[in-house]
């Protein structure tokens, strides 16, 4: 949780390294925050070593003498001059009694402090929050300074290292800090005559933006306290003048307008959205109030911190109710899907970094680099590509990879037709060929991820549905029971019920023992005698099979029967290929294609769907999961057999597709280290815990089925009158509202949840790092809520957003 | 150029700081190595500072003492331990003649004793090549070492800080190393008992998989040099025994491996590749072979730095004959034209890592950021939207760009068309709509944006070309002479003359005067019988008029008359507005796209082509230089009228296309950053120059007409027998081989310029930071060969590729 007041401005304080003025800087600072009558909060929130103590003392003594005006405080001090990971265990004074802190408790302590001190005046005041050490001198809990204080995002001061070595010190330090994305005010040091870094490091940095300020380096240290105090006061006395004027005004100065500006910038930020941005998937005419926008100030974990300064309205921007601007907002939409590992991760963030300061952008057809030759081999041969991929292809989204699949697939299938491919030969381009696929499909929104949808209210005026869509069978939770509902024409075959109980939700999608079932007879005829009258009658030839597996997304989130999709991926392959067989293993019938770009890396808990289905496409699409939620790509696999159908001596039988960034080094690097994070993710603590809950045993060799969310939770809400269904599967949870038949237009999901998008506080210790109360963020689909995690959410936020969600359904169903 | 040897193993030492034992640790490398009986290289560049000397002392008595083993060298010397930005005037040494090095001086003189000493010995050999300071200490140009060293992309070794602070120094030095794409073989650093920071480093790195060394801490230095040289030896001793184990060893090992695990990797990368990945419009059928595969290690500026393991064959990598397996390879092409700052710009990896780490990805419908907003208000106020343009769209790519903007136009015409939009009523969706172009079109790989072209070699299974498209008259230089040439239809009606020569090249291009003449005429009273005759026969109503405004690149980089366009876009919207008029400035005729992916963002030398054409467009998409090379982004800008199109209080009135990563906050910061480092291109000496060589005055008003290619180059090629024709503006040389009517298919271009694509060595000062050689990668569109730089590419770089390009089509000529 980020925090931001009108009348208090906060900054913290990061230094270049140890013993670079840090604490006599600040005290610079507080003394010339005071002497413009500003209040003034001092925190250290970690005291380390004597030499550090006594300037803090000196701090102490100055705030005791303007009492009215400074507070100090420090939350954990140890007094030895070592680094904080070997002074956890010596912590003492304030915290004494206190265990180490954590990362969540160290910040969550931190915003207290600020919480009660933004309470506390309601005049102009400023704070200054002193790190300990360099920027990257650990915390107490371990992790590093930059990375600890992150969920804070408090504006930075950087002090500068004036010594020999400094420029180096200064310039690494601001980096790190702006690899995580902070705001840096201003750099501050001493002007060491001998060294002369600030002559370097002012022009530098403003050709970066950045204001350097250079102060009169302080006397030499003297052993007398008394003495040294007295020396120290005379040199306040000259950098902080009574004047009023030089560089410690001009960067007080300076950090009040940033703040001012920023506060402006934010105010002025939605009525700027509104006047210039088209959104996407947004009617315009229905978001005119300046408050419906969403101000998304920084991202940290799975949680938004987003100006309010509009919702609450005018009045209480001007006045000071002690309130932040900032509130917390859980991201329950996974930022569109996308979202793996939480927000500005820092692994990935340097992921990127590293790609483009190696390459940039690097053109790939006919070449290679590393990025993009380890996430193909990763892809194809351990990863979802495992066991039938032979090939990557690379593009930019999800609906562009599956352009390309739908262009490999359609090649295939016509080349096959024409009796294979012969030297030469040009393959007689097929415009009345179609695809098989599944009512409430949904592949991008590119003209021709969507011509191989249904019409709907998402396409455009060039759509022509190039296809046949068979009506599925969709399984939900309904009052603690798995159902599974039968569309009307499998249900009259079936023997006329419309809902089957196939029992729990593990034995639901053992696809492998439910082959053996009348149902599976009922599905395998119903597709047969389906698609002999297609044969009949149809005015296009089926040319591949396109399937969501398990969950259809954009459609409504709609779960369906994966016995139903094993089965007619089994009856497709059986039935006659046309054209000769071409040697090798070749897809039999049509070519599958599994658009798993929602579905895939284990948005449902396994990674691939192909593991639930039993059986493999003979092309598949990822995306979104792919790069961890950061940048797009997207990846389009195929088998040998479809390659080959392109394979040749003349350039124009090639796949031509290709765009611009085509497998840049960015998002092949962020997305090879996505797959790793989340493959150690795979064997967690917290994974297994939540497996353990739906009884997935750790040894199991048959498709985990679990989800994130608690079973009881998924349970008790299915039960609600206001709830018509509940699905769950890996980070997704799934809720139909009862007695709606309104589709994408309907709005009674959105109105129902209304509610749960105010900021509400926490009973206890916050899930939220720095929180106390946070809102949520969610999406709907017509009639459809859903809520999604990323694949490493913490169970205690993941427990307080069921609380709430339990809460406001509860609520409505009174 | 980067360097690689397969008996000479190189290291760049890296401090984390000044005083951290960055000399001695390098000199017990130097020990272990001579130890392990290798031929040993110390290059010191630059040395600084007494204490170092005296440790660079001990370095040459060592290496005296082991003659036949350790060559030591200093480039640079200066005696003061001043930051080196103060240094500049005090160089002396061996230097002491020259002039202070500029980066590029100063990177030759090392790349020069790296090829020397190579030669050297072909028995197996070390380098270390000691950096001064910290890693971002300047160097003596100016830039920082991190930036300075660079382009030698040498793997680096890292001595960590093991004083107090010193956690955050070597991290914080790291991800500045990070940040530039530098392999980082090892971090070694001392034991210091007291502060441990090993203990911290050690898991810290492992967990980013790098190997941290922690070795025994020297002695105190004595103030008595023999004394001191006693107790170092004492010391070197100690820690390289003579039993060639403990850490420095441990160290050597690793660092071979290293260098032999990057040699393998490298040497299996084109097979890898042959095996696992799916390149873009390549016929892999006729890429067989590894060595068509281009290895690119790394890249830095406008060139490549390739692995030639496979050019020269294994025996050649078997043997030692002291050349570099890594090549400059100039990036002919702008890696497929997205290139505008070079590759890996530090200050594009610096916005790419600042928003990922505030932000990741945030969801974007009804949300808004900083990056996005700015970049939005940037593109529509001040950008190529201004004057015209009141929304930014964003989407991933050219292609998904464009859709976009056919949906925009489409509605917009459907909407006037059905009497303009009324509450609640649907529009109904017209699938015979269609568009206008030019023959020779292109506009990105997804089937809608295809179905805006002709039918032909790119097109898929499902395109169906959904409009009517005029041969249009081209522009060329044809032996020193700007010709147009008129397709048959014109040509009959202008007098029969197929070409016609409108005078210099600024004339060709001044439309508005050209608007006068009979050839305006002429075009126009074609255009309208032609539009007339469609309206009789057509089957399409047509819908919008969509062109690549000055040149169509995909289609053969042909450079359409704009007086041509001009013409046709007036006679659009001179004609009856259908529907009733909606309010305000509206869109007249039919909507106007303006596809500026390639030519935009002065690819051509202008921001947008409308002040060359003279007329706004009422939709316009951008991309590829947008995001400076870097990452992916594409933004579509609209006219308020089209936007009103969309409005209305009705969801599914709304524009509902959107990918998951619209306006990603990585890509719109990288854009950002783009754009203001090419806005200060835009006055830069190099500009102002080259523009001047084409005659354009600083203070003209016409539009620029220039190139950054030199005229009498482009006249003198235009002559030589086996080019038919050249053209070239901004960034662009296209190159039209004599007597070829192939099109895509055509081989001719490729053939002609083949040897272009040899490493070939430069006489004097290579263009190309360390080169000495360089070779060319360029890419042909059938006939044509097109050479294309970013908008700071070297003016001696640009003299040097003509250069070679003359001397290739003279050659061909003969």
């Amino acid at each position: 949780m980020s925090f931001l007041y009108k009348h208090l401005r906060i900054h913290q304080v990061f230094g270049a390294n140890t013993d670079v003025g840090k604490t006599l800087l600040t005290s610079a600072l507080i003394r010339a925050s005071a002497a413009k009558e500003r209040d003034v909060f001092y925190l250290k929130p970690v005291s380390t070593g004597p030499m550090q103590d006594a300037d803090d003392e000196y701090v102490k003594r100055f705030a005791g003498s303007h009492k009215s005006r400074v507070r100090s405080k420090c939350l954990f001090r140890y007094g030895e001059p070592v680094s904080p990971h070997l002074a956890a265990t010596l912590v003492r004074g304030e915290a004494a009694q206190s265990p180490v802190p954590t990362d969540h408790t160290f910040v969550n302590a931190i915003a207290d402090y600020i919480r009660e001190s933004a309470k506390l005046h309601s005049e102009p005041a400023h704070m200054y929050v002193e790190t300990a050490g360099g920027v990257h001198s650990p915390t107490l809990s371990g992790s590093t300074q930059l990375d600890g204080y992150r969920p804070l995002f408090l504006p930075t001061i950087l002090i500068g290292d004036s010594r020999l070595g400094g420029i180096s010190a200064t310039i690494s330090s601001y980096e790190s800090l702006a690899l995580r994305g902070y705001i840096v005010d201003t750099i501050l040091l001493f002007r060491d005559e001998y060294y002369r870094n600030w002559e370097y490091l002012q022009p530098y940095f403003a050709d970066r933006g950045l204001k350097v300020v250079s102060l009169d380096a302080p006397p030499e240290k003297h052993s007398d306290p008394d003495t040294n105090f007295a020396l120290t006061e005379k040199y306040y006395q000259q950098i902080v003048p009574a004047s009023q004027e030089g560089g410690v005004f001009d960067a007080l100065t300076h950090l009040d307008n940033c703040h001012a500006n920023r506060l402006q910038e934010l105010e002025s930020m939605p009525r700027r959205t509104l006047d210039t941005i088209w959104w996407p998937f947004v009617q315009h005419g229905l978001v005119k109030s300046e408050k419906d926008v969403n101000v998304i100030d920084s991202a940290s974990g799975d949680t938004f911190s987003v100006y309010n300064g509009k919702s609450k309205g005018d009045s209480t921007l001007l006045t000071s109710n002690g309130s932040s601007l900032l509130d917390s907002q859980f991201d329950g939409s996974a930022s569109w899907w996308t979202q793996a590992l939480g927000h500005a991760h820092p692994s990935l963030t340097l992921a990127a970094a590293r790609a483009a300061g190696r390459y940039g952008h690097v053109m790939f057809p006919q070449g290679t680099h590393l990025p993009a030759l380890k996430l193909a081999e990763r892809l194809v041969s351990s990863g979802p590509g495992k066991g039938w991929a032979s090939r990557a292809f690379f593009s930019d989204d999800g609906s562009t990879g599956m352009e390309v699949a739908l262009k490999m697939a359609l090649r295939a299938f016509a080349v096959r037709e024409n009796g294979g491919m012969k030297e030469g030969q040009v393959i007689e381009k097929r415009r009345d060929l179609g695809i098989l696929g599944l009512k409430g499909s949904y592949h991008g929104d590119t003209i021709g991820a969507m011509d191989a949808c249904e019409e709907g209210v998402y396409t455009c005026e060039w759509h022509e549905s190039k296809g046949y869509w068979l009506d599925p069978p969709t399984i939900g939770i309904r009052k603690g029971k798995v159902v599974i509902t039968l569309p009307g024409a499998i249900a009259a075959e079936a023997g006329g019920d419309a809902e089957i109980s196939p029992g729990t939700l593990s034995e639901t999608y053992d696809v492998q023992t439910r082959l053996q079932t009348d149902l599976a007879q009922v599905y395998r005829g119903f597709i047969e005698r389906t698609l002999q009258n297609l044969q009949l009658d149809g005015k296009r030839s089926l040319a591949a099979l396109v399937l969501e597996p398990i969950v259809m997304g954009a459609g409504g989130m709609i779960f369906v029967d994966p016995l139903f999709q094993r089965v007619l991926v089994d009856v497709v392959r059986s039935s006659p290929v046309r054209g000769p067989q071409v040697s090798g293993p070749n897809w039999a019938g049509l070519p599958v294609i599994f658009d798993e770009v929602f579905v895939g890396l284990y948005r449902l808990g396994v990674e691939s769907t192909s593991s639930i289905l039993g059986v493999y496409p003979d092309i598949s699409v990822n995306a979104k999961i792919l790069t961890g939620g950061l940048v797009p790509l997207a990846v389009t696999m195929a088998s040998d057999s479809i390659f080959q159908a392109f394979y040749s001596d003349r350039k124009a039988d090639a796949l031509l597709h290709g765009h611009s960034y085509t497998a840049y080094p960015v998002g092949c690097e962020v997305a090879n280290e996505t797959l790793e994070l989340v493959e150690k993710l795979t064997t967690s603590e917290e994974w297994k815990e939540s497996q353990s809950k739906w009884k997935v045993a750790e040894d199991q060799a048959a498709p985990a089925i679990w989800s994130l969310w608690d079973p009881r939770f998924v349970d008790t809400i299915s039960r609600l009158p206001v709830v018509g269904e509940v699905m769950t599967l890996g980070t997704v949870l799934s809720i139909k509202i009862a007695d709606d038949a309104g589709g994408y237009q309907s709005h009674s999901a959105q109105r129902i949840l209304e509610s749960i998008k105010e900021v509400t506080s926490v009973d206890g210790v916050s899930p939220v790092a720095g929180g106390a109360s946070y809102s949520i963020n969610y999406r709907t689909l017509g009639s459809v809520a859903y809520f999604m995690l990323s694949l490493n959410t913490s169970p205690a936020l993941v427990r307080s957003v069921e609380d709430r969600i339990w809460k406001t359904l509860a609520a409505a169903s009174r």
